[in-house]
């Protein structure tokens, strides 16, 4: 027996429900399922004039009203959890049935779990979904694995709910097989640290080197907003940053407590990056200094450290250096979104998942927390030549980190002199000037490991692998 | 029926081989055993007058060999092969027996081979030796996990051939239970990679800021290793340094190709400290600058990439550069090992190890990669107060750090002024203004997090949790 909704959603916390939602407003038949009924029966009571739902009280009944080949996403949280799920239901579906899991899973969870479901004939669809609640319910961008063949039928549907990039292109593409959709909205949340911390950097310049208030920056992150660093993430940070405390009358920034959480997909990227041996310096940065801001007792004992006596610029010079720090702030997020591609292309090498990397960029620029104009330019320098060996390859981005890096060096330096930690900004600027180097010390550090360990080394000047017998007389000797 | 060796070693790759002579050497029988007994037969015969060796042919006859309680030391590469050898003789053992691993396992299968031996009654004893080949002959630092039992038999041998510190304490000690050896030798060479990063930025700055030729930095390193920063490391950067290739006449580190290789402990360090979330921002700006240096396509494709106009010091203010290089390099490292040390603290902790700081610096302080002048003043500071929060809490080290940091602060200014890629400097300076921050963008990136995910964020004026209204009036509701 079949039944007549096109696609279930089960677990409905407010992503879920959002997602269900979004399905129903846009003309599709929702079975909508979660493990407490009660869910269940409030979201059909106070949605239910927004489209067609089928509230289903058990498993069975879930089941039986999807049409088939059955499409069911799971909502629910990420570990065992989602295993739970799964094994719950794939007793009850059939040969070409998909699963579609939405949450935030681990790649390497999604490859596990869509061998073992193909094994049984069910199609297994690890999908990232970003764009928060509200993206949920109005458009998120939407990064789905799993076999093309699952693709041929959720496809159309993804691009009905999915948000609508400037263009008017559905923020969704079939990104590759198995894991390729989790690894990828892993590495979004990695470079949406990276933002986040940028941005947490270029405020505490403004606030401590030139003497800005939480209302002056709020607005200098307006007018930015308006230029090459249009985004979400700057619109929000002016909200935020504008905003005051009513309780206090104080700006809203200066009452939260200074100690940054997160959930997990930040750690994962670095964790996998460095699996890949991909330098992503700017992601770990956000990371750690997310973990540090935590360590209130570490902090505590630190407190009495000196520090520089460098005093906030005046008025005069205050406006020079904000423009400055956009530049900077422009630059570090080219380098880190090199980073995060660098890391996408290697994953996509390293498990064979032919990933197109303009098609990534196109599908963050609506929808997800990182959306922003400058995506579009990502697309394009991908579109030019798929085989970009870097974002830093593209000409445009050489040519606008080049016109900003003499403002990026003033303004690092400034942060020494000052007293300001800028991770972020620093990493960027090492990774940059790293890669641009005709010689990297590596090759001192090759010739200590040749030293202690006699672990060998490669010479510029011929072919093979050499040893140094640094305990004998010195000569050299081919390994190879 | 017992043997006479009071320790075996099996697997005589070089590291095994030279174990077992200084076992030998200091007067103990030592049965020894390889895969391919031409390696057993060669080592009697080339060194068999160096002391008492029993060579042995196959499995039943190594253990045979050995006194009971067995003492076994496995010396083969970490991974599969290491649980191949420890099926092969397991069942050849019996209760109370020791089978210690000598190689680099990572410290969550120790902790998982520990367990299963356990419960069939045989200790296992997961066992870091750092030093080399060098070391392993002449006396290495030693870090033994395992039951307090079975360090209670070993303790003494391992003493008698573990290398002596400058008082004459010998570097071993009891690390903890089970996988406590392996963490600690972990963050050893997480530690060793930041070092050795510190040192080739050092390098690169005397090179490119300060015009210095290779020769000259020997010269500075050579001067540097009589005062605080006295290290094998600095001792033989200058070794490097100094030495000329004699086919091309050329200083043999610019003949060295500049790609620096790894093994995968430096990985570890940093991805379970992320696990941990311990920030270890030196030790990832480390293996990062490892594996970019790598990425020869992605280098040579970012070249032409544009950098800044500064030339090198005149000779007057190299001299002072070079000294303001000495304090950065200094204060750094202050940071990177008061990292390693957070690291080993929040693992000890975890995992309830009960580590005692001050003796995994006394052990590294001879025999090790990283051994110094410097660990004794690390053992010094828990010594005098072993629930240090953080090594930079440390009375003198805070002084020494304060004292280092306005020339560090120009050092790492310098160094973005002249294009030089310094990210362990950097980050080293960045975790010391972080720490000692009164307030840090924290604040922000969680009052974010509110904003787009309603993660909720804390007061600084009242318990509880909050979350603003974003999407409505902005007013704040109270969410636990």
């Amino acid at each position: 027996m079949s039944g007549t909704a096109q696609i279930g959603v089960t677990g409905l916390a407010v992503m879920g429900r959002n997602l269900a939602r979004n399905f129903a407003r846009n003309g599709f038949t929702v079975a909508v399922h979660n493990r407490t009924a009660a869910k269940t029966r409030a979201l059909v009571e106070e949605f239910g004039s927004e489209g067609t739902f089928v509230p289903a009280e058990s498993a069975e009944e879930f089941v039986a009203a999807l049409e088939r080949p059955r499409r069911l996403v799971i909502m629910v949280k990420a570990g065992d959890p989602t295993d739970a799920v799964i094994q719950e239901f794939a007793p009850l579906l059939e040969e070409g049935d998909v699963i579609i899991d939405g949450g935030n899973a681990h790649f390497a969870d999604t490859r596990r779990r869509e061998k073992e479901l193909r094994e049984r004939g069910i199609h297994f669809v690890g999908t990232g979904i970003s764009g928060g609640e509200e993206g949920a319910l109005h458009g998120p961008s939407i990064m789905p694995g799993g076999s093309a063949e699952s693709y041929a039928s959720l496809g159309p549907m993804f691009e009905k709910i999915a948000a609508k990039a400037p263009d008017g292109t559905p923020c969704v593409t079939h990104v590759g097989p198995d894991g390729a959709g989790h690894f990828v909205k892993m590495v979004h949340n990695g470079i949406e640290y990276a933002d986040m911390q940028l941005i947490a950097e270029a405020y505490h310049l403004l606030r401590a080197v030139a003497g800005y208030s939480p209302a002056q920056i709020a607005e200098t992150f307006r007018t930015w907003n308006t230029g090459r660093l249009d985004s979400y993430l700057i619109e929000i940070t002016a909200e935020v940053l504008a905003h005051t405390d009513a309780a206090t009358a104080k700006p809203f920034v200066d009452v939260v407590a200074d100690q940054a959480e997160q959930k997990g997909t930040g750690r994962w990227t670095v964790q996998i990056a460095l699996d890949l041996g991909v330098p992503v310096s700017g992601i770990a940065e956000a990371v750690f200094a997310r973990s540090l801001s935590g360590h209130a007792p570490l902090r505590e004992a630190s407190r009495s450290l000196p520090g520089p006596a460098a005093r906030p610029l005046g008025e005069d010079d205050a406006g020079r250096f904000a423009d400055q720090v956009e530049q900077a702030l422009y630059a570090s997020k080219i380098v880190s979104y090199t980073q995060g591609f660098h890391q996408i292309q290697a994953g996509g090498d390293a498990y064979d998942w032919g990933i197109d990397l303009g098609s990534v960029a196109a599908i963050w620029r609506a929808g997800c927390i990182i959306r922003a104009a400058f995506l579009d330019r990502i697309r394009e320098a991908y579109d030019a030549q798929h085989d970009l060996p870097s974002l830093l390859s593209d000409k445009q981005f050489a040519e606008e980190i080049g016109a900003a890096q003499d403002d990026w060096r003033e303004v690092i330096s400034a942060a020494a002199r000052h007293g300001v930690p800028t991770p972020g900004f620093s990493a960027a600027l090492a990774y940059y000037d790293a890669l641009r180097a005709e010689r990297l010390p590596a090759a001192l550090t090759q010739a200590q490991r040749d030293f202690f360990g006699a672990h060998t080394y490669r010479r510029t000047d011929r072919e093979g692998s050499f040893h140094t017998l640094w305990g004998g007389d010195r000569s050299e000797v081919r390994t190879d």
